[in-house]
């Protein structure tokens, strides 16, 4: 089914907050093989949204609508949408029940506004009667509108667990499957991957599509198949699966909801090895992006936040010699931060990171960017160097995606030769 | 001036890539005095990218596309908004020629496709001339249509040192003011914060509008003025500004750009003290926190990532007694941690964090979310504890963000008295 998602809030056509919601609902009703042609995102404003939604319901076969659900004064979604569609609102005693169940201790002037929650649309169906705040169904022109909160969590629930199964009892007939399919790259420009695969784009066929899209640091190839025959789908990812891997070839680290991290563990979980970290430029991003992983703690010792000189000597035994000759960053000092992590862990891989990360610190000799990954294991001790460009939050990323990643291939025993788009010293 | 932003991708409206694009477009354009009514996102297809810019021109007085403007084979905004327009391509050899300097070493294969990149609408005018990819702006029916790369640093710059400039000068006669500010509140939910103010939406007044946006762990009151008068906004923000802040009390902790990270380390740097940070289940999010902030060496001495038992132990001098009898989770722990990241980095102030991020890991006793956090001082060490709920990343962020609260309410000789929406134990 071909549909459209309408976002409702000042604060995203402010620019404040950042419309997340949209996102996460088109990326679940893609993979439910929908279409979604638009993603509007407008004001609290009744013409606006009386507009956007009215064109909606000409043209697309369902809509999704999140935010302007809440109780303060600025969320008018229902009112506004009750009017629009000629459905006046109707109390729900019911819901506004539980809510004071909820506030049980809290004074009348807390709870009385929040009556405001239990004013639906005519013909509204709950979707959600055990939680806070209500998603609801309209059906109007006999096309399915869905009205959920705009908090992300909430939402995601809401799609996966009422949304699609309704659509999918909705749609009769003829069904058009969508089957897509993400490769996540590292270290290869997008216009190098382009050529690496320009080959498979050959094959003139409207229902395969191929698209490369920059996720910083990271390049993500996406190979989406949308037929009626579940075969031809079937078929076509059999073929072109094993293409693409042999042209990415280790560049290629993870597929669909794989992140950087979650294959590094899964290596280190499968290989029985534990990771220490020592970083410096990279402030705790390292141990951050690892930790954000449940189970971590099977492959994951901890580390050290060594920011200042100080702590590179205390808590790593970094000789004070080598940060006076050459400075804390440079490549002795990367190999001495990661040998001792890893003594003072007993793990068996030690990961340092020294440089600068900017917009300040940089010299002729060191300029913002120039970064030294270290790698201490029981058989060797190596490091890299690395120039990054970009402002301060990219160089910290991009380290420590490369840390990562250099720990993904000394594990899987490949090649640490990057390509031009990281400047090897 | 009235505008629209319409982001052009497949990989937008398929859900695999977040648009963060329009957000800071609308953002920076809010901040100049411009209204933004809708934010569309469509994908790469030529009859929902024509009829999404037709209609644009109709309604608004300036338009900004971005995205599709690349070099792959998905890329086509160019020659379509040509055709939509009845503006042919028209080749840019100075476009290709630095193209091809820049890529000296490449060979032709890589190189040709790019002269995709030099092929323009009629009329283009090239914004960015020493830029890798170009912004271009189309006037079409009068109307300015800028064209910005997808890319979000390049395009915010674009933003800044063009679009605006250029949009100021498009203006004349009666100039439509907007002026907003962000006050950004930790510790109160959204229905309280509405409560506090309420007086204050009392005034019938068009011109001033107030806005409640969760931004978690946080929420955000907008102010935003909009008048032709400037002494009538200049007014309305010196008499309310006071009143917010008598309202919100010690849980307003900054406004606008301000972060919770960014407003310690303005803190710490005044007082001239150093923190130093033992995370345990945030996993060094405090640390990356942080140390996102450029300078933040000047007050961040470094920490430990103490995720096992035995990095407790070893690299925090946490008792084995203690760790045995109260668990790693507690608050002697939780107290030890403090001390021990002090006594270790002599910093002046050691923050700690231990608790059960989820989703596995929790016990009757202490579930997931039981979180404590200490401060140690020299005069004292203190510990608090909570039991956040919310997934495995809500839980590291909520954790991550008290401590850094609990930090400054500790540097400004605040109470550290949350209401409920933080459950104290």
């Amino acid at each position: 089914m071909i549909g459209e998602i309408i976002a409702i809030g000042n604060e995203l056509t402010s620019g404040r907050v950042l419309n997340t919601t949209s996102r996460f609902a088109a990326g679940l009703l893609y993979g439910a093989g929908h279409e979604i042609i638009s993603m509007a995102t407008i004001g609290d404003t009744p013409a606006d949204i009386t507009k956007t939604l009215l064109r909606a319901i000409k043209r697309s076969d369902f809509i999704i609508v999140t935010g302007g659900l809440g109780a303060t004064s600025d969320d008018m979604t229902s009112e506004v949408v009750g009017q629009a569609l000629g459905r006046p609102a109707v109390y729900h005693p019911d819901i506004f029940a539980k809510i004071k169940a909820r506030h049980s201790k809290a004074d009348k002037e807390t709870v009385e506004p929040l009556k405001k929650l239990a004013m639906l649309p005519r013909g509204a169906e709950i979707l959600n009667p055990e939680a806070k705040m209500a998603g609801y169904l309209l059906v109007h022109d006999s096309k399915p509108i869905f009205f959920l909160p705009g908090v992300p969590h909430e939402m995601q629930q809401l799609i996966v667990d009422k949304v699609i199964p309704r659509l999918s009892v909705w749609q009769e007939g003829g069904t058009k499957l969508i089957k897509q399919k993400v490769y996540k790259v590292f270290g290869l420009g997008e216009t190098e991957i382009n050529r690496l695969v320009a080959h498979l784009e050959e094959v003139e066929d409207d229902r395969i599509r191929i698209g490369y899209y920059p996720v910083f640091p990271e390049v993500h190839l996406s190979l989406a198949v949308t037929s009626e025959d579940k075969a031809f789908i079937k078929n076509i990812f059999e073929n072109l699966e094993e293409e693409i891997q042999n042209a990415l070839g280790d560049f290629l680290f993870g597929r669909d909801d794989d992140t950087m991290e979650s294959i590094v563990g899964e290596i280190l979980q499968k290989q029985g090895k534990m990771l220490a970290t020592a970083e410096s430029c990279s402030g705790g991003l390292i141990g951050h992006k690892i930790t954000s992983v449940s189970g971590s703690s099977n492959y994951f010792a901890g580390g050290v936040i060594a920011y200042s000189n100080d702590l590179k000597a205390k808590l790593l035994g970094v000789d004070a010699g080598i940060l006076a000759k050459y400075g804390a960053v440079s490549s002795p000092v990367a190999k001495a931060m990661a040998d001792g992590i890893r003594a003072k862990t007993s793990a068996d891989i030690g990961l340092s990171v020294t440089g600068i990360a900017g917009p300040t610190g940089g010299t002729q000799e060191k300029p913002v960017g120039t970064v030294f990954i270290g790698l201490s294991t029981p058989v060797e001790t190596v490091d890299f160097a690395f120039r990054f460009s970009g402002d301060r939050w990219q160089v910290q990323e991009i380290t420590a995606v490369t840390a990562l990643d250099l720990t993904r291939r000394h594990l899987l025993r490949k090649g640490m030769n990057y390509t031009h788009s990281i400047n090897k010293n």
